[in-house]
């Protein structure tokens, strides 16, 4: 290939498809990811224009609150069936940026605020769509938390804290289950696009987490072809003729070394030869039936006092109510819309399901009514944030009036993004959380009403009492170009827990129409930074049901704050009535680990880890506290570290301290030891001061082989800090 | 002068005094500011080493809490004739640090959580001792707000929040008191020590603001003796002429110009020979009768149920309890510490004021228990910082138990930073903050509690209910060498108000012994960015009292999210039984415009300003709306403006908006009407991008009208983000 073709390869051929050259085929790129958005006329990346009829699976936000790997995998098979059936070779998902706030209009399509919930789910959907030859596109690379602005805004963000929140998701999904793309995300990451970014997509990605795939541009997120391509950004789309000139120009004048071109060419040219599974027929009456059974492992159900959940058969009026009993909403809005094979409509599927009761839109009376509240497609979408997490006014007034209609009160939600629960929680009698379930949702929600089939979904984000409690208020969206990511790594639960600050529903929760126990945690210490979890858990109660063990570690150690606690491992497990299993976790370094800016890397510090099995993020049912040896830092002394470093130095402290004392007269000893506590108000004092507060001079030859008896069992010396 | 004599001026001769070179005199610079700290044998800069008596006044803790800056003139007066009797030129104070977080160890030294406050008391200090011939130096620039890691710690903080919050009352000070010196900080911002950092030094603090003095480091803030000169920083101290040979050697070799030392020399020089005002003996009795006035100004009265305060006829027996009415706390520890001409002692000065009744250290079955309590000398000081803001066990435990012993029990607390009341609130009738209230504390303590003085105090930083919930929780000290001013402009109140979290008692809380109603608010635009307040305050109780009358505007005008409100103008009004008065303030541009990044400059922004009269920072008894014209910013848009920003703009949005429609058929008219919702979609792009999605291109020549149009009215291009 010549060099004007190897450039070609660099932007699409058009809005959707690699360019052809020679014999490397055009690959074609297309919207999802809980569904194939495949458009055959006009063509936009904004949901603007419809698609070819595929079906439309639940949205990531239902998928988080599965905490099911089978579930998110099973979803990505189907698809990756449509993709082949809609001659789609990558398909542009999943998304695993970390909803840090929750009015983020994209929340939708993300999985949780736990960046290793998001990480499992979306490795099993990645090796799930490829194991079936269609390729992954894993979004949006990286800090990509809200949508105002999203084209310019710098998220700034600290290193300990993109690495321990923001990037786990990511380097989850690469390092795991080798996505065939990782998708630029449009924003800034301290300062520099996202999409021309050399640590990012480069340092971090390819050297760190071997990454041998092809970097794509969000569509339009390229500002400079030549500076993205010398990042590391290898595909850019939609086509741009006149970028790939700009990369010819740029090779020509001698500013952009050929060779750069050349790798990123054949990056593209063997994505464009691997994921050519072929075209395959899909069978749209089983894919719907499977996204009924997958969306019914999504619902949550928040609240049901007095088991009014199942309807059981002393109900005998049920009264349907609500706009989205009739027209539900299932999807969000954007590049992620799913023109849907076809709709179930919930009224009709509790008509169904109701049998010989009466089914009625007229809560006088009844025995119980179901209200289908929600958000409206324009309260959320794509492209825009939301400012408040309030139902809108006439659905509060709408609940309220047939909780004081209705015997009984039932409230099924279906929104992308978090809503307030405030105002009319208390009147009704159960709550469940629906999301958005994609097209056979009405049918999943008939279930799960009637017992069809039992809840089993947990929150994947937290439900707060009011928005000004959420960590991110007074920083999200950002002003003037920037956010600051002031809440650092204390995203989600992680704050809530951490400040003890109270919340509707904690991250974890969910109810079941059973009961499990969980007993007999034992953690055992595997090595100096890992251990090993088991427990049992037993299904107590009447019915078949699912339970998610959830596993937490809580620590204090090492020299930065932890948060209260970190979910660590966890795993959904099905049992009969009476029937029990036993669970064991390995936990790695990694589940005990901080990221230590001074070091560059991973470290689990000495200490306690106090290892905890949650009911949810809130409420603990079982722990147990080890002590880890992890890894001891000596750190080099030197005459700028502070006189609290030498005192606190394992072998040097003492032996300065016998310095210090030695030439001291018995007078000079006796006030020395009245004045010890003083010691605390002068440790911040680097040493090279404090020696000018001593009354005699400590003699240099004594420093510096104390010095030395620090660089003993030093391993380095800490890195400069480094530019993100 | 040879190069040797002038870099000789600029580091001291000593701990404490400038090099006399010629005729050049030397200047004696002495710790302070509550009193002065003249050491005469051995000497440090940590109050180890006992000085010369001097009179303690009350620190700024309390003097923050008078809200009167007569009360900060003074206490500077009578602080400037102790210096001139103890040869001390410069005095080093006021510090006008900002109370980020209740933990950090030295703010006993600080006014208060608000800029304002801390602003105009320390004009008001720095005035008066300056009007006596002794210069002042204003501390610790900029951004210090903790002592941990003190010495290298960076503050991270970004550009606004530093305009806002952290930089106005050094700003006001230097331009409106011109103080001799600014001490420049030990901490790094953002990354460079304060102590050479050209931005602070030399951009803002000489040519923003116009600083003529010398700039002086912190005892030991010098870490690059050439990068601190060229940055800014005159003098170094303590002496050190390792640090002058260095300078002496860079002249020689070129690195750095001799213009740069004779700047810096002259400065010295300047301020060696200005501030000599010559010997005077002070009035040790005089002084200790005023530091009783000024502290019965400052302690503030919390709570006072059944106005058990002022002890009445009725209480024949008083019981005094608390390590701290015979053994009273009234400094903090540290640079500051002063050696006091004498101590009052609260238990003996009851005595005095008791008169007939029986004065017993034993609460069961006095009619009044007076309980002191607060922390104790180890619990906070300079050079550490506290982790928690509870009270001792053993104090709230004496607290409760004394409640249940007394029929009514008084607590009178010392303490520097604020304690928690959680605990023994409820239990108690009465709550006397005094802070720490300098050597005559006991004496106006008891003034306070016998009604020979009414208190006036107001809070000066808010009483949080726990340390969870105040701003800095999850981000102080900070970690690994930064601390990330996450809660940008929001501190202290504008915190607690913006979030709506509940607090023991808010900023600007206390009571009088008399009551007061205001009322008849007026508020009248002045200009374009200007407005004038006017109210009468009416004392309606029977007793004379003082009234702190405080305004606050909230708004949400402009790009910026605005604390709910801020304090921008306050006055204490002195009245008697049934006496009323008319307050006025002229508020001017800054009470309400914020510091745009983008401009990098104070704007206000055309909206509603709403000015709001406080009883205190939580509970507003009088408001008025004004509509202010601002400042309109025609932004100048291109094609990487974002649609919104066309959309938004006055004179082009609506001009683009017809282009858009002028070339469409009819059916494409309705199909875009139909679609209008669709724009807050994509109203991010940036406009380059948004043309690629139209179905007919727009001619170049009509964009590069509606850009033509955009630039007139337009001022100037918005900057570049400045590295700070």
């Amino acid at each position: 290939m010549n060099l004007e073709q190897k450039a070609s390869l660099l932007s699409g051929r058009d809005a959707w498809s690699t360019e052809p050259v020679g014999d490397t085929p055009s690959a074609v790129l297309g919207d999802g990811p809980h569904g194939v958005r495949r458009q055959a006329g006009g063509t936009d990346h904004l949901g603007i224009h419809a698609s070819l009829p595929a079906t439309c699976f639940p949205p990531a936000v239902a998928v988080g609150s599965s905490w099911d790997p089978a579930v998110a995998g099973r979803l990505a098979a189907a698809v990756a069936a449509e993709a082949r059936a809609h001659g789609v070779q990558i398909v542009l998902g999943p998304g695993v940026n970390i909803k840090r706030s929750p009015l983020c209009g994209r929340n939708f399509e993300y999985y949780s605020e736990d960046p290793l919930l998001s990480g499992v789910l979306a490795t099993a959907y990645v090796r799930a769509l490829q194991a079936q030859g269609v390729g992954a596109s894993v979004k949006h690379f990286a800090a990509n938390n809200q949508e105002t602005d999203r084209m310019r805004v710098s998220a700034e963000v600290d290193e300990r804290t993109l690495r321990e929140i923001y990037l786990p998701a990511f380097e989850r999904v690469v390092k795991e289950a080798r996505p065939a793309t990782v998708m630029a995300a449009y924003n800034k990451v301290n300062g520099v696009h996202a999409g021309q970014h050399p640590w990012l997509l480069t340092t971090l990605l390819r050297r760190e987490w071997g990454f041998d795939g092809v970097v794509v541009s969000d569509w339009g997120a390229v500002n400079d072809r030549v500076a993205a391509l010398r990042a590391g950004l290898d595909l850019q789309m939609p086509g741009n003729p006149a970028a790939d000139a700009e990369i010819v120009r740029a090779v020509r004048d001698g500013s952009l070394d050929e060779a750069v071109v050349d790798r990123s060419a054949a990056r593209v040219r063997t994505m464009a030869e691997r994921w050519r599974a072929g075209r395959a027929d899909f069978d749209a009456d089983a894919h719907h039936a499977l996204a009924r059974e997958l969306a019914a492992e999504c619902a949550v159900l928040l609240k049901n006092d007095r088991a009014v959940l199942p309807i059981g058969p002393g109900v005998g009026t049920i009264a349907v109510v609500g706009p989205f009993a009739t027209e539900p909403r299932f999807q969000g809005g954007g590049s992620s819309r799913v023109n849907p094979t076809r709709v179930d409509v919930p009224l009709e599927e509790i008509r169904r399901l109701a049998g010989e009761r009466t089914v009625t839109t007229d809560p006088e009376g009844a025995d119980l009514a179901i209200v289908f509240a929600g958000l409206a497609d324009a309260d959320e979408s794509e492209g825009y944030d939301r400012t408040a997490i309030e139902l809108p006014g006439e659905q509060v007034e709408l609940i309220r009036a047939t909780a004081a209609a209705a015997r009984r009160t039932v409230v099924v939600l279906s929104n992308g993004g978090v809503v307030s629960l405030e105002g009319w929680h208390d009147d009704v009698d159960a709550v469940l959380e629906g999301w958005l379930l994609g097209q056979a949702g009405g049918g999943a929600v008939a279930d799960l009403l009637f017992g069809v089939t039992g809840p089993s979904g947990r929150l994947a984000e937290t439900i707060p009492l009011r928005l000004q409690d959420t960590p991110a208020y007074l920083n999200f969206p950002g002003e003037q170009g920037t956010v600051r990511y002031g809440e650092g790594v204390m995203v989600g639960y992680r704050y809530h827990e951490t400040v003890e600050r109270p919340v509707r529903y904690p991250f974890g929760h969910g109810l079941t129409y059973t009961a499990f126990a969980v007993g007999d945690l034992a953690v055992e210490v595997t090595g100096t930074d890992s251990a090993r979890a088991a427990l049992t858990v037993a299904n107590t109660g009447g019915r078949y049901g699912k339970h998610v063990v959830q596993l937490y570690v809580a620590t204090q150690a090492g020299p930065v704050r932890r948060p209260a606690r970190e979910l660590r491992a966890f795993t959904k497990v099905a049992l009969g009535p009476g029937e029990s299993t036993t669970v064991a976790f390995d936990l790695d370094a990694r589940a005990f680990a901080y990221w230590d800016v001074a070091e560059g890397r991973w470290l689990v510090a000495p200490g306690e880890y106090t290892v905890q099995i949650g009911e949810n993020a809130s409420v603990i049912v079982a722990e147990a506290t080890v002590e880890l040896a992890g890894e001891v830092l000596a750190k080099e002394l030197t005459l700028d570290s502070s006189l609290g470093e030498w005192l606190a130095h394992p072998a040097v402290g003492p032996a300065f301290m016998d310095r210090l004392t030695a030439g001291m007269t018995e007078e000079q000893r006796a006030q020395a030891a009245e004045h010890a506590g003083m010691l605390r108000l002068v440790e911040s004092l680097p040493m090279h001061q404090f020696l000018g507060f001593l009354p005699a001079p400590l003699p240099e030859e004594a420093l510096a082989e104390l010095m030395a008896l620090s660089r003993r069992g030093t391993r380095r010396r800490p890195r400069e800090r480094r530019a993100l």
